[in-house]
Formats: structure tokens, sequence, C-alpha cells
């Protein structure tokens, strides 16, 4: 690939074209608001000037509900050889294009997994995919040769391509991101009127259930609007459940043995079911989490305390995987979760030991 | 205080003792389970001998059911000045006292939020408690000096006192630690059967939404069984909320511009509303989370690269709040995202960038 277009300077758009500059490709950039151009032409993102002629690859970086229109118009002007889009939802746009009778042999539908809480051009980042899942949805209709150059647009913004068809892609986004994105804005939304002193006693569970229901209400209404049907049908499916757990929860409350007894059943059902779903969750490279043991050891507050027992942690030759720091509630003290190979835990303990440091018995 | 007694030495009643014994308090310890006071004895938690009089206070650490019978037992052997209990639940221990004609003046309920994974005596550590919160559920009835012992209790383990009325400390929990349990389950559970491309899409959001939905089924069935109404009553609003979600959704796949709408308002609802319950949750120190800013840093995989970074930036006289690593997918390498006082950003960043780290633009 040695040209291409984009078109929509936002966040995706404009990390891909850093991605791509940066690889040497000439990039040309498109944007309706000649403002977020300007900011990404500065950022070294690419030219504002138009192609000579036809580009490689079009890339289309608009919200879901504009991506068809913005292609077939592409299309018609003859702008490129290949055009993909990269909005999170996939089903939509596609059938959108087929409706305007867009060209479906040089189109190819996309989703990089890369989303973040903040937009725009200036949140850009050449580095934004690296390592992430990118989804591609390929048709019959498909050209080889788009494939390809959509292959080696992945490859040089680092990303890994899963091929997927597009509406199994818009079901899976609406399992593993829109629907937990919304439990956890409904359990957090329950702290909204709670008493000064329940929410005291948050711990890092609840902190780790609502952090998402932190993120942009805006982009995440226009995001669930695009892929409403999957996401209600999953989360129907977690209201049943969740009846079946406030039934259980009443039958503990009964003064009935048996019926208590059934809802022992129940709520462990709900437990174990969320114990296998939990052991499928990919922790970091792809790997199972239960890989990785933990060791908690007791650290200060003052600049430089975590420096020293990661330098030790690396002087000992061991390799930290994952971290946790695990708050402690109005002290300055707290502890730090060092996740490693199983392999290293005797070797990591006795190193830090030895440099005084404090554990926490596993 | 100078001598107290743990009934029950598990990972709490053991871990009490423990930082008694390190405060200089001659610790008595009973079980039912002998096999326990050894292995709680072994690891210099206090004595297996009988005290010659009555002791300063009798911490009762057994579970919710059987804290009742073994308090009124205690109080007639008169084997303390004070008794507590530590149970997670408050409501049904005070009135199975109150059932079995147990003293009410000596007795203070009590209840430490410091649970674990972990289970048993070898959980066990002098620094569960520290900086944590340590509920007290005094009634009318209580003796002045029963709560004096207990807060010198809670000052020995370096936790901090909050005093509740037992049903409010039982709805509390049900709010920010039984319901996100429940809750993160429900979530986990949909991946259960969930196809392995969806799989290997999860993020980190849903990564950190079912983190404790691999807690232990039984121990979280018994926390349940003794709480059952405040949770029910709970997960019954979160319902109402759910369904709601999904009537929003259905709505936004309709035909009808104006029902779409009216799903748009819906959904947006919702996600402010998890905005606003989330800006309560307390973050490190109790401070609110919005206090910190992110700098984003790129990391290799080797050894001695998270030590070098937290070198850095200690270099740079820079204390980090709080840690994140972003996981990538099949790739060795990844992003860590570094937590700090608003007006520490720039130093940092700076410092960062002159050392040859690779930053994510905010």
């Amino acid at each position: 690939m040695r040209t291409a277009l984009v078109v929509g300077t936002g966040l995706i758009g404009t990390s891909a074209a850093l991605a791509l500059v940066g690889r040497g490709v000439r990039v040309h950039l498109l944007d309706q608001d000649p403002e977020r151009v300007r900011t990404a032409t500065a950022l070294g993102a690419g030219t504002a000037d138009k192609p000579d002629g036809p580009v490689d690859l079009a890339i289309v970086a608009v919200p879901p509900a504009h991506v068809a229109p913005i292609l077939v118009d592409a299309q018609r002007r003859g702008l490129a050889r290949g055009y993909i889009d990269v909005a999170s939802v996939k089903g939509g746009p596609g059938r959108a294009l087929r409706d305007l009778d867009g060209d479906q042999v040089s189109y190819l539908g996309s989703h990089p997994m890369s989303g973040r809480e903040q937009n725009g051009p200036l949140a850009a980042t050449a580095d934004l995919f690296q390592g992430r899942p990118w989804v591609l949805t390929p048709t019959v209709e498909t050209d080889t040769e788009v494939l390809n150059l959509a292959l080696e647009l992945i490859a040089l913004c680092g990303a890994v391509p899963v091929v997927m068809d597009a509406d199994a892609h818009d079901r899976a986004v609406a399992l593993v991101s829109h629907t937990p994105q919304l439990l956890s804005s409904l359990v957090a939304a329950r702290l909204e009127s709670a008493d000064e002193t329940a929410v005291r006693l948050c711990g890092q569970g609840i902190r780790d259930v609502t952090r998402i229901a932190a993120s942009d209400p805006a982009m995440w209404t226009e995001i669930l609007s695009a892929n409403p049907g999957p996401v209600a049908d999953i989360l129907a499916a977690v209201a049943g459940d969740l009846d079946e757990a406030v039934r259980a929860l009443r039958a503990l409350d009964s003064a009935d043995e048996q019926k208590r007894g059934g809802g022992v059943t129940g709520i462990e059902d709900v437990l174990r079911r969320g114990n296998a779903g939990r052991a499928r969750v990919p922790g970091k490279h792809g790997q199972a989490p239960a890989a990785y043991r933990t060791v908690a050891v007791l650290i200060g507050d003052q600049p430089g305390e975590l420096a020293r027992i990661f330098a030790d942690a690396g002087a000992a030759g061991v390799n930290i995987e994952d971290v946790r720091i695990e708050h402690a509630t109005g002290q300055q003290a707290g502890h730090i979760q060092l996740m490693v190979d199983p392999g290293a835990v005797a070797v990591l303990e006795a190193a830090l030991r030895d440099r005084g440091w404090s554990l926490r018995q596993q």
C-alpha cells in the first residue's frame, strides 16, 4: 500500500492515518469539518491535498449512520481501489450500502477494537491499534485484493486481524462490550441516591464493576443506537437470570426449609455459571487469567515506593505480568498485587523479603 | 486491652489475633476444629491455653448462622468483659441473640470490610484490616466500655471505625458488595456458551466488570443466604431499570421516529445515572476518582520495563496514585496507565519523554 484516503478525522481515522504515515504511506485526509482536518494535518497524520488519482485504500471513519452514503459517494467518484469502513457496528452499514446500490466488490466492513474514553483527532495516537483485535467482515462478493489491502493496513497498524460474519460481529460486541457497559451503568446508578455511609463501605469489587460506568453517555448512546436488537436480546436473557436470582433470594428468606434449599441451589447456580464464564475471559496476551499467581506486598504512599518494588522484582529477573493496587480508605498505605508466572512466585517472594518488603500471605 | 479471646480461627479471627499479638495483647484461641487452632498457634496468632479468668474482649469470628448460640454460651460461661462478633451480616445475628435471651449490654455487633478470595487461618495476615472500614452496630443497650474495647481493637488493627444501625449496615453491604457480586456473575454467565471468536474480542471493560465473578460460590452462597431480603430488594430495583433499558433498545429498533427518540432518551438516562452513581465511589484514600489524571505509556514485556518506568517517575519526584495495565491480545506489548495528581502530569510527561518513553496522547 502506497497511498490511502482517510474520510473522517476523528479518533480512529486520525490514529490509522498516523500509523500509516509512520510506515511510509502517503495519506490524504478528508472531513466535513475543515478544522478537524487542520488539526489532523498539524499532528502529522497526512495531507489535506486531493490525491492525483485513485488511492490504494479509502478508510471511511465516520459514525455508523453516515457510513453508507459516504461510501457510495466515494465509490461513484472512483476515489480508491478498495474501500473499508471502521464503524463499531457492521450489519446496519452493510445493509444500508446494499439499499443505496453501493458496490459490494470493492467494499469490506471492519471494526478495530480500540475504543477510548476520548474522541476527536487530538486523542489520536499511532499505536492505538497495537496488539488489539481488528475485525474484518468480508462477504462472498468481497474482492480478494481489497481483503489483502485491509490485512496490510491492519499489519501496518500492529493490530491482529479476526474474520467474522457481520451479524455475528454485532452479536459478539453486544455480548463482550455493550452489555457489560449497560450493566456497569445499572449497578452504578443504584449508588446515585445511596446514603453517604453506605458509599463509604465501597471496596475494590464495586470499584471494578462500575469503572466503565464513567464513560461518555452521548458516545455510548450512538453506539447502542446502532446495535439495539442484539443488545436487547442479551439484556433480556440477563433479565431472566436476574428474575431467577431474585426468586432464589426470596426463597432464602422463607420459613419453609425446602424452599430455602431451592434458594441455595439457585444462588449457587448463578455463582458457578459466573465462574465458568469468567474463566473464558482472556487475560494478557490472550492467555487464561488462571495462568498467573499473585504476590501481595504492603506499600507506603511516598514517591518511589512503586519504583523500588518493581526495581527489586526486575533485579530478581521476574517479569510482572499484571499489577493491581488495593486502595486503603482514609489511610496512607495500601497493598500492591503483583501477578507473575507460578514458577516465579518463590523467587519473587524471597527477593522481596530480602529487601525488607512485607508480604501478605496468599 | 491486655487480653482477648478469639472464637473461630478462620481468616478474620486469625488475622485479628495476629494484629493483637503484634501489639502486645495476650490472645487465647478457640475453634471447634483443633487442627485450625494448631495452625493459628503455629502462625504466632496466640495460645491454645485457657485464660485464667475473664479476658477483656471476646471476638466471635464464626459464620453468621453460628454467631448467636456461640455468643450466648460464652456469655453464660463469663469468658469476657465484652463480646463482639465480626460476621458480614448484622441484623440476623442480633435478632437471634435476643431470641436466645443473650445479654445485650456486653455485646456489640461489628463487621470489618476486609474480605478476601481465600479462607482459613493460612490466608490470615496481621495487616488485613489496615486502612479498611470496620463497621460497629451499637444499640441503646450497648455498654460504653464494650464500645471502647471495640474501638481499641479497631485501632490496634489499623482499621477505620464506622458506626451504623445493624439493618442499615445490611442494606449498605447489599448495595456495595452483594449486588455487584451477583451482577458480575450474571454478566460473566453470558460468556459460558459464547462463541470462541466472540470471547477473543473481550477488552478491559468486560475484564473489570467480571473480575469478582471468579469468587468462591460456596462462600458467597453463605453470605447471600444471611442477607437475602436487602439483596433481593436492590436486585428487583435493578431488574426494573433493566426492563426499561430493554424497552428503550427495542424502541431504538422501531421504524417509528418518535419511538426511536424515546429510546434514545431512555438509554441516555441509564448512562447518565451510571455516571452520577460512579462519581460517588470513593477512590484511593477516600478521595473522588476524578482527582487524578492519566498518563499512558507504551511498554514492552521484558522484565525491568515496569521497574524502569516507575524509577523514571520516582526520579521526577512524581507520586503514582494508581496504575492499570491495558492488555494487548496476542502481542508482546501493552500500555500502562499511570494515574497522578493533575499538577504532576506535565512534569511526568516531560520526564518520561526525556527518557525515551512513548506516550499516548490523552
